[in-house]
């Protein structure tokens, strides 16, 4: 599958009265992450809207666990891949890396790829030329 | 004028590692207090765009001065009015109070009523209802 | 167990292009939620940590299943409560329900009890006095 | 004067159901991109507490005037430089700029020199090397 890897700059408003990331944002930086991994893959996604007919890839299920937390002025690494297709959804795993290469936070996404229809979205099918992109080595 | 007020929970999410309000959210508060400003005097956002056929009314321009800072668990309270009604644009003023009154912050905002038009949205005169509607006095 | 209740206006800035809360400000909603909790139970968060020497509660585990969206200018419903204690953590519920009562969202979270330590925070076992007012019915 | 600059993307989760960014993000930009500046010059913001025995440079003012609006996807470029050094608080600038060279958003914030004090923290003169290193020109 193709990881796509970003560099974090943890910032002062990220972080709570602890001094750590307040852990909603990290789901920001995931979301933002998920983004740069398709974009990674050659699919910007306002393209893709309308390139698939489709309304977007909205999150269904998503589970993150916090092992080390993060403070102001510190750079993590996030990678990020398709864990898997299923027909008409697929997964995502984010892992952050703190910069002595220690994993400090793994977190699951489940995204439903929603057509556009009439009365009400709809999940299809992946493309497969969507599903090639992404399943691709790094280069 | 109409002043509409609102008390506001500080949350740990919305304090920084010095353990105050981190500025930029004071900003989305505010946001929120212009909506209920007008949610007071009768006017949702969403009907009032398809009522005049405007986009919305976004912000051009704000100022904020910072008296005095605010913690995790305090609950500040929010007074907002119109300032000023000019051609097409309306000047808000947010003041936050403290729980003893103390007066800890003030904004200004510069809004443009901003109309769909077909190339681009244009800036166009304020409905004189809407006017009427701001401009009472509280019952 | 204690079930606590807010209701949440849903405000224009927690919204995205797709019109739908965007999907980490659910979690920002969450943790007020279970500071909420604690508050409904007498327990304010600045108090514990002086009183039973600990450093905090954080997440170590969380994970959500979006069912519907919601949009701005909606109320929802969010429902807080201890599942389950375990010796030096807990788990918590949240659930936001729709105006019509159907149920949204569901969002479990794992946080622990965390004690000062001259070295290094360490997990402590939960206060009898915490699990009893965590426990008790509602009023 | 010392001028940083830093590329910014906007992401999904910074705009809102109009489409352009939610204004308060723009804030939480400008905080970090004053972050940058100092970090340009060489002053890491914990290292400064700590050497200059500073509780921080809260703002105390700031005002911004919004031009053009920014979408999700595009790049803005934000120039940051003290424009003014005063007794005991500087005045910062922000210069956002669209791909195209357009300036699209002005910022000014007057930030307070902030160090520990027993009771209460005292604005200070702004240290002779501090202002030094703002006021260098680009290399």
């Amino acid at each position: 599958m193709l990881i796509s890897k970003r560099r974090v700059l943890i910032e002062w408003g990220d972080c709570d009265p602890a001094g750590i990331v307040f852990y909603p944002r990290y789901f920001a930086y995931f979301d933002a992450s998920t983004a740069h991994l398709f974009r990674t893959a050659g699919l910007e996604k306002f393209d893709l809207r309308k390139r698939y007919n489709i309304v977007g890839f909205p999150m269904v299920d998503t589970r993150a666990s916090f092992k080390i937390p993060s403070r102001y002025g510190e750079v993590i690494e996030i990678h990020t891949c398709v864990e898997k297709f299923k027909k008409t959804s697929f997964d995502i795993l984010h892992q952050v890396f703190k910069e002595d290469g220690q994993l400090a936070i793994e977190c699951w996404e489940t995204r439903v790829w929603l057509g556009e229809h009439p009365e009400k979205p709809k999940p299809r099918a992946i493309p497969d030329d969507v599903i090639a992109l992404l399943s691709s080595a790094n280069t």
